[in-house]
């Protein structure tokens, strides 16, 4: 999307090798009108996947999940962090690792808004180690829902999170895909 | 607003004399179609406040700041939670309480997201105490920004917020106000 990749070379910034700052315009300060476009964008790619819902987590994927849903027609369903698990009998989670923070967390989500059967998009911000979108989709399988697609606003095509998908059979749609970073500079797929 | 009241007594649910549960569409499950025509309804109000941009607090606020933001035709800035004061020279922070969870968190935003003379619209899911919009406005107020309005999607007029908000002389609008909860009985002003 070329919205997107402009966004990310104007207003984007790189730390070390393996960090995209976009904090201008997507997980701090968030361009709204960018949000919209990349909400119609998911929309139009995933129509044929027939979504009933769009799944994200909290809290930077919620902007562009949102307009997603919008456009597609379908309710949201947040999927929240937690540091530790305090589950209740309607609660579904699963551990999710942050190998650059060194940090896990419990993400979960309450059963009764992932209904059975109901095709689900997963949305998310960024796509590196794939760890958060493996936890939903087991959230996503263990309420007997199915995950339908992924949609993923920045993918670090270079770490192992888009190889993981794809082992798994999901179909995976990236709006910007990073081949490297070397250097500070920014090369895309 | 009549849609979002209609939403809150048929999908909302009262627990206790003060908790009232909206996570069918408002902060778990989230209804984007009613989030739209609240983005539209802030926008309407607020049009006349000459608004640069919009601000909220992760991560229920978001959906119907974004659109706001959208109908506004302005840059959304979403405030972080952190659970301790770990402060860079460029990040603003204040100390905000949780009165009925007994906890609280710093509200934090990098300076540069609120540009010195904008004029902010504060937008959020729930006015009780008011400990959340104060915090942001001492953010906003110490980044050299004006707060020049607040937008709440549902307030409840029997807590302290809406009084301390008034004393501080800041402009609310609230979309639905909740005059009481007793005995499970949901009354609107």
């Amino acid at each position: 999307m070329k919205l997107l990749e402009q966004a990310i070379m104007e207003r984007g910034r790189v730390i070390g090798s393996d960090i995209l700052l976009v904090d201008t315009f997507l997980n701090h300060q968030v361009d709204v009108f960018l949000m919209q476009e990349i909400g119609k964008e998911f929309a139009a790619h995933f129509k044929k996947n027939q979504i009933d819902r769009v799944a994200t987590i909290e809290s930077s994927g919620i902007a562009p999940a949102a307009f997603a849903a919008l456009f597609l027609e379908a309710p949201l369903v947040i999927m929240k962090k937690q540091a530790s698990r305090i589950l209740t009998g309607d609660l579904l989670a699963a551990t999710v690792r942050s190998f650059t923070k060194g940090t896990q967390y419990e993400l979960t989500v309450k059963r009764d808004f992932l209904p059975k059967g109901e095709r689900v998009l997963f949305v998310d911000d960024f796509l590196a180690s794939g760890e958060a979108a493996i936890g939903a989709k087991k959230l996503i399988d263990s309420a007997g829902a199915v995950l339908a697609g992924v949609g993923i606003v920045i993918e670090k095509s270079f770490q192992s999170g888009p190889e993981r998908l794809r082992e798994e059979g999901i179909e995976l749609y990236s709006l910007a895909r990073i081949a490297s970073m070397q250097e500070g500079q920014i090369l895309f797929h």
